[in-house]
């Protein structure tokens, strides 16, 4: 058994969605079939991130890749059309995916602007500022764990910040904050205990662990590449590696057994595969008996609390609650530094709703949110993605529904806000087979970033899942009153329980058989009538014992009542975010190097985020500047202004620079004409390097009011006289 | 071996407090003795809490209590002096002890205040209005853990944020974000793998734990007041009672075998004494083999980055770091709601100073705080608590320091400002055997609960002991450079080796040698030239093996050198908050009846701090309120003034009513009025319960300055005309 394929960020988050969905490629409501049958979309023609798109040649480069990609997906939906066997579907599949693969490196790989950028150079600016680094460094470090230092820190909690603002403020969402810890049967209702994990083995001599996928993959692409391999051999291999994303645990083993594929690292013999979950477990408690988890995300928290939310809510839906905290995966092997990591931050939303009514109050105030959709139908069809607004989305079927649409917009305008860039920006659809079964869409909003497309939010539309799955386990039904347009008058049947009779004859089992009684379902009582009255009996079965009931026990009540609620279990929409993986995006995009001079790099921050908003610098280290800096940066600070002086020797210029690397998005440099009076400073953008010159008793509202994005540079340029440059030649 | 006494929070927040102490019961310079000698401190009287002081029936009846524990106080200062045994000593501080406890009970019971609370009353209105509440409570809840809803996440964050504010951003700490998993060698090194336990026994049959010291105490109680008892056997119980604070493990087995205790539940025999490490273990990766535990407090993630951060601050000391995160504790038996839970959030600070200058450079602004001081020498006279300035404090060296002092003054104004009842708020001084040895002063912020006083925020100055431990467990020098006031010249003693000869001799163990050489400390270098020249050879030992050196290996070269600067193990002030703690003691101290209505409880919370600053509420749900409460809930928001909207049917007193159970401060009602021009509605305040009139467009700039406190209640009475009552009649 082929435990999980865990493409993406949610569908990590979320085991039980790609749990159960074998014969279910096509998610979206009959009229609109996923698998790509040509909806007509008024699209806007696709202006694509780095704007390659521009170019005929490079079309004309991909055109054989596009094409290879439609006729893969062609043979896929005629596969499902024709109801062909499942391996087969499953291989076709594959067989899509890795051609989708192709186009898309070779995409990338032909945008300019991807040549210009240098991870290490960014990496080497994260680290030497300490925006994170590697956990317990001085101790060896541990992969997959970071530790943010205080720029990453300051920008974390601004992000945070800002994202309570944005979803849990304006939507006045309810907020909680539940334990990390969580005993196993929480999870095992969620699906995480038995279905959470990755395929590995174990090198069988140093413990060596090597993900099952990755191994058989590497050894079977050597093999192929070696000239001494068959012809046939080859085909074989190309043959496994393209089926092995669908392969079973004892599929794999075989594999590993005819290629006889030992340790990469030593040579040595290997395990048989092990399941391996991802959960870090824990005991809860001295005594060893409570078994619990690191929670792996934190939407479970919210769900077993929805009793007490809607409650809160006074009963109404539609209301949504919302989570921050850190989540656990012990991943086999982590690597991309923020993007697979252990231990993260993540943000989630849980917007529950009338299933019957995904319908949104405040979708007309999105409406006409222009984003870059990549449907499921582009994905089969080889073709680029392409521009909408969220409305148009809604409208022609593309998106499920409103709230998804809303939740959807929001995102993307959030991410912006935080500083993703526009043009590396995409929401990717699943495509059937990566959703679950019971999921009626799915979107993830994706990061271009030199590790490729990064998933970085997930929005997907849950239905009844999570709920049933913890009111099965709990017996605690968890569900919402639904007050009904008009009452309706609905059939009734009910046991009538003589129940001093029932206890004097079963005594300590009475109980339990009442209960049973009570809980039996129209059908049953309706048989139970029927042979009662037929012979005179009726046979219950109770915990697997049998107990004998007669006319006198119990008899059967039927009528009828009106009835002004109905009972539904609440739709989940989630959006749910990789706070870690959207800072990344973040870094990457706002990396910049100065114009000529490759040695000055720095982030271009959007001030709401920047981890501290402006620098003081006195010119020199003449003591007369000292009462001017200190008052400046109380004041600071007493708009709410985080701020950092640095009074260090260093020339302007290279003080500047030193802010630059950290992100600081205005500086104010006291000087000497800040000495005369009308007292004034300079102030500089850091994006531009323009400066102005402000009176000081001005100044803190002005930084105030750009750090906070309520004016901007362009009007605070407008407004004060240009400044050209400090001269420090004048103390002398 | 008894492991480990866990008083008090800080006492938790680092084992290797409490370890390594033994024959260190004075931890002050000599000149200041902790044992009480009698310090002239220009002492203010003692206020006392719940102001009982002033009652003069009251101090009669505690003098025999208070007399009590000076005798006892005075026999542990003889003890003390005399040298007497280490036993006799910890007898007498454990006698000590439960006289002081027997006190301080007497003194909250005569209390007048502590009979108004009603904690049922409270924890009746915190779950049903769901600000926490058990975890997983529908799979049937863990002891120790807790989920915070919406209004105790709102409540949470908004006090965090403040302690941002207050802290972070206005002395411009670094703060960081840690990894909560942490590999073993870390906390070996920190004293919590070896000495952060418990000890606990186990039912044989069932598994049930419990605490020993709990278990025996009960037991031996029981058997003293059982009237078949003889006097001896009672005299012997009351003596374990005593003394069972300092045993040892094998002491404490001693007891269990001579009494021969069993489960008190079950009866069943129990397992010897086991040292029950209170962390959370698990293994991170795949392979089984890293070890790794839930981190037990934030500040080791700190101290491991010390490196990175004296960079980031270019190297000078003093500087600051803090975190706010999660930690863990597996208590055998949590209990008290919040106080003793499973997982908590801390908020950490580590202030790293010139061990040799602990002046603070805002001390100043605080020297005037006037403070509740519980110091050692009251705990050993019995005398009450003291209040003094904080300036004053320092100055007659009653707290060590000022950066120490600096810091309990602002714990003391942080804590005031979050709604911490400052007659309910004491600091106490560890008294020298709860304190580490390397420890040179140590206070403890209290807050008076119905729990008794409990303590929320550790202040400690803990020396250079941290860093230099994990200088020994990794080899990487935590060291700052201090430059010298004025140049010094020092002998320079090192070896001079000839590489060529070494390498060729000793092939492979070449290296080693080398960094062995480089190794020595001066006097061995100088015998080493000793040696030499007297035999011609010398034994080198490396790693358990012998290497002989010649003349021409290695020869010594002596001088002189002029150094501007020293190398100093930074010394750590460290404040320690108890985030749940702090919260738990606000909720208390901010509960309410309105008067002649004990029904109509509420929160008092200050409004910078409450979940939601301002409800907003049509008088009835006539359709042309929705467009005034709309329009008014959007501008709040667009203020930042969290507000909730409740147009449900219910009167508005009742309305009122739950606004108030979850502390919203600030209540506007949309009346008939309101539709006439000019546009108004009332504005209510929650504690006064008085209202007035207030234009509508002045309305939201009014409500975020009182919310944030840049305007009071007062203000706003004076200036906007009084309003009585609503009249919901008017509709019909």
């Amino acid at each position: 058994m082929r435990v999980l394929t865990r493409l993406l960020f949610v569908s990590l988050a979320r085991p039980a969605n790609l749990a159960l969905r074998k014969s279910c490629f096509c998610s979206k409501p009959p009229s609109q079939p996923a698998w790509g049958s040509k909806k007509k979309n008024r699209s806007v023609k696709l202006n694509f991130p780095l704007s390659i798109m521009s170019d005929p040649k490079i079309e004309e480069v991909l055109a054989p890749f596009r094409a290879s990609v439609k006729e893969q997906g062609d043979i896929v939906r005629s596969l499902k059309e024709s109801g062909a066997p499942e391996l087969d579907v499953k291989k076709a599949v594959a067989e899509l995916k890795l051609r989708k693969k192709k186009l898309e490196d070779k995409e990338l790989a032909l945008a300019p602007a991807a040549a210009t950028f240098d991870r290490a150079k960014m990496e080497d600016l994260l680290k030497r500022r300490f925006f994170y680094d590697q956990s317990f460094a001085i101790y060896g470090g541990i992969t997959g764990q970071f530790d943010f230092g205080p720029m990453g820190c300051a920008f974390k909690t601004n992000v945070l910040n800002l994202w309570r603002k944005f979803f849990v403020l304006e939507e006045q969402m309810l907020e909680v904050d539940c334990s990390i810890l969580t005993p196993e049967p929480v999870l095992k209702a969620s699906g995480h205990v038995d279905r959470f994990a990755d395929l590995m083995v174990k090198d069988l001599k140093s413990g060596e662990c090597f993900r099952l996928d990755h191994l058989i993959k590497a050894h079977l692409e050597k093999v192929a590449a070696d000239k001494k391999t068959s012809a046939e051999t080859k085909a074989e291999c190309e043959d496994i590696v393209v089926k092995l994303d669908g392969m079973t645990k004892d599929e794999m083993n075989g594999v590993l057994q005819k290629f006889n594929i030992k340790s990469p690292l030593t040579g040595n013999d290997l395990t048989e595969p092990i399941e391996f979950n991802l959960m870090f477990g824990t005991q809860i408690g001295p005594s060893g008996l409570i078994k619990g988890f690191l929670r792996p995300e934190t939407a479970q928290g919210i769900f077993v609390n929805f009793k007490r939310l809607l409650e809160f809510n006074q009963g109404h839906l539609p209301f949504a609650a919302a989570q921050i905290g850190n989540s656990f995966r012990n991943e086999i092997s982590p690597r991309s530094g923020l993007i697979r990591v252990r231990e993260f931050t993540m943000a989630e939303i849980e917007h529950f709703c009338d299933p019957n009514n995904k319908s949104h109050p405040k979708f007309e105030n999105v409406a006409d949110t222009k984003m870059l959709f990549y449907s499921a139908c582009c994905q089969m069809d080889g073709k680029p993605a392409e521009h909408h607004t969220i409305g148009d989305a809604v409208k022609t079927g593309l998106v499920a529904n409103e709230t998804l649409g809303y939740f959807m917009a929001r995102i993307h305008l959030f991410l912006v806000k935080v500083g993703v860039d526009n043009a590396k920006l995409r929401f990717r659809q699943h495509m059937g087979n990566e959703m679950a079964h019971y999921a009626c869409d799915c979107w993830d909003a994706e990061c271009l970033t030199s590790y490729g497309w990064i998933e970085c939010v997930g929005c997907a539309d849950r239905s009844a899942y999570d709920l049933t799955q913890h009111t099965k386990a709990t017996g605690v039904k968890l569900v919402a009153e639904k007050k009904l347009k008009e009452p309706v008058v609905v059939d009734v049947i009910e046991p009538i329980i003589n129940q001093g009779v029932v206890g004097k004859t079963f005594k300590k089992d009475a109980k339990k058989i009442v209960e049973a009684l009570n809980g039996l379902e129209p059908n049953d009582l309706q048989q139970l009538e029927e042979t009662l009255g037929s012979s005179g009996e009726y046979e219950l079965k109770v915990d697997g014992n049998s107990f004998k009931l007669t006319k006198g026990m119990v008899s059967i009540k039927k009528g009828q009542k009106t009835v002004h609620t109905a009972e539904v279990v609440p739709n989940v929409i989630e959006p749910s975010f990789g706070v870690g993986r959207v800072m990344y995006s973040v870094f990457e995009h706002n990396f910049r190097m100065r114009e000529g001079d490759e040695q000055r790099t720095y982030f271009s921050l959007p001030p709401p985020v920047a981890p501290i908003k402006c620098s003081v610098l006195p010119l020199s280290n003449k003591p007369e500047f000292n009462v001017f800096v200190r008052k400046l940066s109380q004041e600071l600070t007493s708009f709410d202004v985080s701020n950092r002086v640095d009074d260090s020797s260093g020339s302007i210029g290279r003080r500047y620079a030193r802010t630059d690397e950290i992100a600081i998005p205005f500086g104010i440099t006291i000087d000497f004409d800040s000495l005369k009076e009308p007292h004034s400073a300079t102030l500089r953008d850091r994006d531009s390097m323009s400066q102005v010159r402000i009176p000081l008793d001005e100044l803190p509202k002005v930084v105030s009011d750009l750090s906070f994005e309520r004016i901007n540079w362009a009007a605070v340029a407008d407004k004060y006289p240009k400044f050209e440059q400090q001269d420090a030649t004048k103390e002398a």
